[in-house]
Parts: structure tokens; sequence; C-alpha cells
């Protein structure tokens, strides 16, 4: 039989972000695919919609006018899942029932007044607008005595539930810190306190000398695909200096933050050369007023693209009910990105 | 404001079965949707289709052919995901780079030789052939000394990545316990020592009281919606006794479970007056060759859609990012799922 390879042999993969395993199957991309084809959206858009709730100087659901904004714009959700203004209370019953209030504030960022632009289209400087739009909502909710932890995050494309195609973000502030970070929160500080380093800045070294899972890097982030990924093309963008959140980046930081975003997004639409679909965001320290030097700011972006434009994959059946699972190793997904050209499809 | 309530205020629950929390925002199922609409493919299928791999008869991918079975079927998957023939290896550098080979076995169960039906068409007694197949494959898969873990479960519907209609199901069964069993094992086995009782046995005494979440019972099992549901109509058929597995089920509890497996897919397809998609897979002991007093065997459906048969919950952003999220409460879901006739709609 040879021997172990991970290449070629099942295998599961340890998270010490999470303290979870992925369940890799290497051979398995080779099965045809007979199930749901997605639909390929190649829309022109106009610059401007009248019908569009983000564009500038339009009348959203309840009444308010958006200003004619000229970079980014932030507004409170009009369907916001998290309220400031809900009485405190917990019910419980026994250790079987237990429930409480949960106080929050949810935001949504347009990134441009574009309504036909999207991320991978936009210059760098336009792109860091939207980081330095992260940095002060990040910083001004994170003060509010009641919001702890504070998630920024983009849901992009139709099949991620995304149900306006203008460029946009969203935030949902809130009182407790919830499940994904705060797995994330305790592996950080249990690595933080056996060797007084970032978890995120020892594992970086060693992919900087290993090169087989890094897509890119410039001045200050690198864009990789963690060895633990579950979604196919599932990519994280770190910073090489060991910073705790948003609020410790300088100048050049913010633009080599846009930089990086804007050079995967490109890789990612030259891939299936389709507006590729994804769910990111960052994660960061709690802003709980505690210090977290155990904490590395990252953000990770989850596609669900698999094989094409239309053939995604389903995290169905066993994923759900018992372990993540992936069809290509993070190397092969890698390597694939990697050759991608630099420049977006539609413009060559 | 008025006092904090279930009914009306964002809150968290906490789910004793994995120690992880549910963020529900009752409010905001009120939002207008513009996003994604599923297909609804409401065909009429021939009870046999010479192109289905699973009718029996017919010829599959690897070149076996399909006996001509009369009620169940089960064959090892052809593009299995985990396999038994691997060489056995671990790979560590460090905490932040490991990885173990894992072997395992993936079977298709056919549930009928008939192409066009689904569970909740099936009568009582093919079904009840259904849940002894389970339980044969669990004993089988679960006697190789390898096999400690054995997942059944079913994706139905094409929006579940499902890429064959013929009724079926699958089984994984592997070497390591994965990561949501392992949650259960976990917290049923705390429970256990603290009360030397199942956890799900007090629960299930407590809803019973209660009678807000529950859809149904026959002698045997009782279907609920849990109160820590993550899925707009999530459910859960429950055994009424304490069995840790399968294997314990005497022959009326095996008819018992598809009795209460068929109701509970008819309220389902009548919700919508569709083919009611879900994802569901049965939670049991290990088969570790340990006695596991502590688990509590039960079967789990996580359905996506949320609003009309074409208008799913997109588990995204926020969501995975953060933390599970759902629009309307447990209660409002079970009470929409009681009020259904239990009568299939296309028999009506
Ligand atoms: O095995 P199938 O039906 O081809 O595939 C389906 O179920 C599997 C197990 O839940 C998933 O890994 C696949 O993503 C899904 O498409
Ligand atoms: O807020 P939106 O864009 O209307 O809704 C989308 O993102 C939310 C946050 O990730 C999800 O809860 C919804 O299921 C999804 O459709």
């Amino acid at each position: 039989m040879g021997q172990f390879n991970l290449e070629e042999h099942s295998h599961r993969r340890y998270n010490p972000l999470t303290g979870e395993w992925v369940q890799v199957s290497p051979h398995r991309s080779k099965r045809p695919w007979q199930g749901q084809i997605e639909k390929v959206v190649q829309e022109v858009r106009a610059k401007y919609d009248p019908n569009c709730y983000l564009c500038p100087g339009n009348t959203r659901a309840n009444g308010e006018e958006n200003p004619a904004y000229s970079d980014t714009y932030s507004f409170t959700n009009d369907f916001a899942a998290l309220r400031a203004d809900i009485p405190i209370g917990k019910f419980q019953e026994d250790d079987l029932f237990i429930a409480k209030s949960e106080r929050g504030i949810c935001k949504v960022i347009c990134f441009s007044p574009r309504h036909d632009l999207t991320i991978p289209e936009m210059d760098i400087a336009a792109i860091t607008k939207v980081v330095e739009l992260w940095v002060s909502e990040y910083r001004a909710l994170g003060k509010r005595d009641y919001i702890n932890h504070v998630q920024i995050f983009e849901n992009k494309g139709a099949i991620m539930g995304c149900s306006n195609p203008h460029p946009h973000g969203q935030i949902w502030a809130q009182e407790s810190i919830p499940v994904e970070p705060r797995k994330k929160s305790r592996q950080f500080l249990e690595y933080f306190q056996r060797h007084n380093r970032s978890l995120l800045s020892d594992y970086l070294e060693r992919e900087l000398q290993k090169q087989e899972r890094i897509l890119l890097q410039n001045e200050h982030f690198v864009v990789l695909i963690p060895f633990w990924a579950i979604w196919p093309f599932e990519a994280m963008i770190l910073s090489k200096r060991h910073i705790t959140s948003l609020l410790e980046l300088n100048d050049a930081e913010k633009q080599a933050f846009a930089d990086a975003y804007k050079k995967l997004t490109v890789m990612y639409d030259n891939l299936f050369q389709t507006s590729f679909a994804y769910s990111a965001g960052i994660h960061q320290a709690p802003t709980d007023g505690k210090l977290h030097p155990e904490w590395h700011l990252h953000m990770s972006f989850y596609p669900p693209l698999l094989r094409s434009a239309t053939v995604k994959k389903f995290m169905v059946g066993y994923e759900m009910l018992a372990n993540p699972q992936r069809d290509i190793t993070a190397e092969q997904a890698a390597k694939m990105l990697r050759e991608l050209p630099l420049k977006h499809y539609k413009m060559t």
C-alpha cells in the first residue's frame, strides 16, 4: 500500500485555532457530479440602480434616505437580528432549558456608491476606505459597555444568501462572545500561555518557510490556505505583525490589508471566470475592555464553489451531523489559485 | 420595554447536548426577502429509471450490477470518502501541523426499489425495513475493530446536495469519533455522571409536560422541535425508552421508529406542499467496544426551508463566522407543523 501520504489518503487534520478536526478525502474529487447546478448570473449591472436600497440618495424600507455618499456609508440594519433596546432577562429551568437576552447592534456597510462594482473590481484606495470604516466601526461599537464582540463580515453572491448585489458587508455587534470566536479565544489563550507567542505568528513563520499553501503576500499581510481549511478554496488574510485588532493597524497596514483583500478576490474571480461568492469575516480581540495579547487579527474567506462556476460543495449530511469534510487538499487548492494571473479576467 | 420574553426579544439558548449556544431573533422573520429563490422541482418520476444507478438491475459507475432487490439494498459507495485499505500514518510538526490517516467505510442504502417514492410516501412496513437495515449495518460495521463511529444519514433534495432522487441514505463509518457526536458524547457523559440519568430522558420528561414543542408521539417515540433548534424546522425523533443504540430496539420499537419517521416527513411535505428537503441522521453510542450507558439514541432533522418552498435559510456570514442564528422561535415552528394534517398532501 505504500506510505501514508496527505496527497493521496483519507485523513483528518487538526485545526489548532478551533481545537476541532477536518476530514480530508483527497481522491474524492474524481467522483462525477449529477447534482444541483447553480445559476451563473453574468449580469451587467448599472452604476446606479433606482430600486437598490443601498445606492446613494435612495430611500430604504423604513423611509430613511441614504445620503449622496461618495466612498463608504454605514447605517443600522433596518431588519436587525440584534437590538440594543430589549429588556434584560434570563430563563432557566434545571440545566436543560437555559436562555438569556442578547443585546446588540446590526449595521450594514456600503463599500462603494457604485452599484456595479465588487471588491476585486475596486481600486486599492477605495478598498482602503472600507478598511478605515471597519476600524472606526469596530472602535465605536466596541466602546459601548454592553458590546463585547464585533463581527465584521461580508456575504457575497446570491448563493451565499446575499440579497443585494450592491457591494456591502455587515457588522453584528453583541454582548456575548459567539461560538466560533470563543473557540479561537480559548485556543489563542492556551497557546499564548504556553509559548508567550501568538499561535498565528508561529504558524505563519512555518508557512512562509514551506511556501506550500501561500497564495500571495505584500509587506504587511500574507494570504494563505490554512493547513486545516474546510471549504474547497477557503483562505485567510493574516497580518505579519502580531496585532490583536483593527485598532492597531497603521496607515501602511491599512493599505496593505486592502491590497491583500483585492488580490485574493481577483484570484477567486479568475479561478472559474465568475464573480466568486463567499462569506468572509474578521476575527480579532473581543471588545470586553480587557487586554487580549493572545489574539491575532485575521480575515477568513469561506467560498462554496468546488469544481466550476456552477458546482458548489454541499456541507450537508455527514458534514452537518458528523464532521466538516473536504474533497481536495489545501495544497491542491493553493496550487490552483497561485497559478492564476493577478489581473482580473474582465480587464483582459 | 416590558419583561424579557422568548417570543419577542433577541436571545441565546443553550444546547445542553453540544454545550453550544444558538442566537434567536424572533422578530426577524418580518424582513422582506429579495434574495435567491430555489427551483421547485414538481417532477413526476417514473417507478423505474433506466439511468438511475440505484434502481434494481441497473449497472453502476464501477460496472457492478444492482440485484433485483425488492425492499432495501446497501452497497459500498463507489466514490467513498473513506476507505479501509489505506496505510496508517501520522504527520506532526509542533502543535500546529497535525494530521492522521483515517480508515473507514462509506455505504449507500437504498430505501426502496421504487424510484418515485420518498419516505413520507412509503408505508410503515417498508420504512420498518429501512430501520432494520440501519440496525444490521450499524451492527456489522460497528463490529470491525477499526470502526468506532457509524454515522447513518440521509440527504434529501437537490438543495441538500443530493444528486439522485431515488430514495436512499448513506452510512459513513470510521475510526475517529467525528466533531459533532464527540460534543454530544462529552455532554451525555457529564450529565450521566452527575445525575445517573440520560440527559435526553430528563429533557423528554419536561417536554412532555410542557407540550409546547412536541409535534407528535406514538407508543415508543416522540417527535419534537428541540428548545435549542438551529434550523427553522429542525426536529428530533427521540426514543421514550433510554436506549443507547439501534441494537437495543425491539420489533415494536422498530415499527414505531418507522411510524415517527413517516409522520414527521409527511408534516414536512405538507408545510409548503412540496417534497421537503433535509439532512437527517442518527446519533447513538460509539462502536468502540465500550459500554455507553450515557448515550441516548435520537435522530436529528435539519431542513433548510424557511418561508416557503422556494425561500431557504442561509447559514452564511454571521452564522459561519460567529454563531448559528435562527429567525423564528422553536415554539412558532412547532405550532406551524403541529397544526398540519397527518395525511400527505398528494393523497388528498
Ligand atoms: O455522497 P453524495 O450524495 O454524492 O454527496 C453529498 O453528500 C455528502 C455527504 O454528506 C457530501 O459530502 C457532499 O458534499 C454532498 O454533495
Ligand atoms: O442580512 P441579510 O443579508 O438579509 O441575510 C443574510 O445574512 C445573514 C447574516 O449572515 C443571515 O442570517 C441570513 O440568513 C442571510 O440571508
